[in-house]
């Protein structure tokens, strides 16, 4: 409650995530309605609701569950259409707003993208200035290193303002945000900006806003009429995992093989056992090279030109079983009957070394890619 | 500034997490110098560090990096050993600490637990009480279902107390918090609340603290000698990756084969393709089988008795491709000449049915080996 209220001496209007589940310690409800100085009320529309949403999955409701059919006093509720818990939109008596969503995160966007923000610029009527942003990602460059030749635009650009920030341990996004009248105004700042910082650094930037290096990769290989393979050793399912996270996956990535022990390299990409046997192990050109040329077999992919192979293998940590340093890692990309090998180094610990070679693996791909032509037969 | 000040009205200690980086909108170094009234002053040795840091690594360090080497007058710096930036430790006249640390939650975690944790520990001598909390976890029910057993305990345990909370939309978890003398008391205390929910909601309790399903599941399989081989279809490598996520995975998890398109399980793993002809495609239980089996020639299993294979399909969304309604799935489990299935059906969007059916795969392996006996040739 004191966070409610100290909060409203600074803001005209506050969003509080979370507190609104079925269980006791669940307290934001209650919190709003001391801040406000009013009782809980009970709402049977509310109970009603909940108790068709379980009826509806043929679950029996718990009894706790019913705590979320309350609501402080004056207060309307905002539908959830990802979960149970209803939100809470409130006014004090001099017209600041609290809106009060779940702290589930889908929940909590549905309900912000759906009721809150809505309700927000309702409230802007008239003094409409609205802020827009959009982030350019980028892979591949430290984030001080890429703010070296930005440095004037991160210093003294107003509007839009541009602020880096490492994301995943992975990526380093420009946020770029515009304050304007209206959405076509914001775009105009905006792109202006993003023409700015790709004259400059755009090598490196592979996506803006929602797009991740998988999408990316994917919709290149559509424009392209080309399907990709993968054989994973260290990565392990992380690469995989990043294309199948993207909806349509299934048109442009096919499958692969884990051949995370070594002798699945051998017995089922027919990688030569000799290639194995050096200082490093499996961490070595030849091996990623075989390993993205057995997929060709192995997939049935019958020699096709509109196939590519993708293979990882590396040394993830702590400890290195391979024989090679820690964070060493080989791609081999196989293609139209030509295969290219690529060496890293990567610092960090196990989960980031395996993360940053999956992204390096498609970040490969997506160079190669650009200079392969989107051409017939592409679908 | 001011939520420096409004904190220290309100606590004793003070952690910040972020604002240490190098460029212009790091601001917590001045932040924290405005609180106290002191100017923010250049610490050569830091300097030093940083340029030793960059050459150790054949780095040019920009400069504005070297905004790290400043610390407001009368703090100390906190080492980084995961990174560049240092923390702070700063006191205020009266006595109350402030500690700063990254934002980057491995530079973050790495120096809580050895700079800032000490510290505190320190500044509590003689007046020794500690707080130690255990989380246990549990996957396939919800977090209402969950309660209800355990609700006079959720809601009159003082010590432990007991909170629930949902985890990565997959999980529900119960931390347990315990406050002792010493960690010999707590243990007693915890031990002793795990035990009374154990023997009333223990089915659905899979790991402790960090545990997670996949290391559980990897651990049982080392202890009974067996090894892991997995068919993906619609969990796409996410499977994989939580089993590869845990160091030491190689000891029981081989690998697998990622058949995301159709005519892959037809290809690779010889699924019969009159099995993907009926209304629902690929999503039913004889597919399912057929993956799980089909891992026995296709990754040189020799139907060793030593091998379990464990398989996916169903249909993730957001439209059905396969005919079969959205969060319909199949899971199929092959050892030592036998196969059964299991059918679920999972509500959420497509990464959460992708997630849940990953972890009911493992979970669905974990109950399995329950009733397989550790025994003779377990590793």
């Amino acid at each position: 409650m004191d966070c409610i209220r100290g909060a409203l001496g600074r803001a005209d209007a506050l969003v509080i995530t979370g507190g609104l589940g079925p269980t006791t310690d669940d307290l934001t409800r209650e919190a709003i309605a001391q801040a406000l100085g009013v009782p809980l009320q009970h709402h049977p529309e509310l109970e009603d609701e909940l108790r068709a949403w379980f009826a509806s999955r043929n679950y029996v409701p718990s009894e706790t569950i019913m705590r979320q059919a309350y609501l402080p006093q004056g207060a309307a509720a905002l539908p959830n259409s990802n979960g149970t818990a209803p939100g809470v939109h409130a006014q004090t008596a001099d017209g600041k707003l609290i809106f009060a969503v779940p702290g589930v995160p889908r929940e909590m966007r549905a309900m912000i993208e759906r009721s809150v923000i809505p309700a927000l610029l309702e409230r802007l009527e008239g003094e409409r200035q609205i802020i827009v942003s959009r982030v350019l990602r980028t892979f591949g460059i430290g984030e001080s290193a890429l703010a070296e030749p930005l440095e004037d635009i991160l210093t003294t650009a107003t509007n839009p303002t541009v602020a880096p920030l490492i994301f995943g341990n992975t990526e380093v996004h420009l946020r770029l945000t515009a304050k304007a009248r209206d959405e076509a105004e914001a775009k105009i700042l905006l792109d202006g900006m993003e023409a700015q910082i790709r004259a400059r650094a755009g090598e490196y930037i592979f996506g803006v806003d929602d797009e991740t290096m998988a999408s990316v990769v994917l919709q290149m290989l559509r424009e392209r009429g080309l399907l990709l393979v993968v054989a994973e050793s260290l990565t392990g399912g992380v690469l995989s995992a990043l294309l199948t996270d993207v909806p349509g996956a299934s048109e442009s990535f096919v499958g692969g093989i884990i051949a995370y022990a070594d002798w699945i390299k051998v017995a089922v990409l027919d990688v030569p056992v000799e290639y194995l046997d050096g200082a490093a192990g499996a961490v070595n050109a030849q091996t990623a090279a075989a390993m993205a040329e057995g997929l060709d077999v192995e997939m049935d992919m019958d020699g096709g030109d509109d196939f590519i192979g993708l293979s990882t293998t590396g040394e993830a940590g702590p400890e290195s079983q391979s024989g090679a340093p820690v964070g060493t890692v080989f791609i081999g990309l196989h293609h139209a009957g030509q295969t290219q090998t690529f060496e890293r180094s990567f610092s960090g610990d196990r989960d980031t070394i395996r993360k940053r070679t999956a992204l390096a693996a498609l970040d490969v791909l997506r160079r190669y890619l650009q200079n392969q032509p989107v051409g017939e037969g592409s679908k």
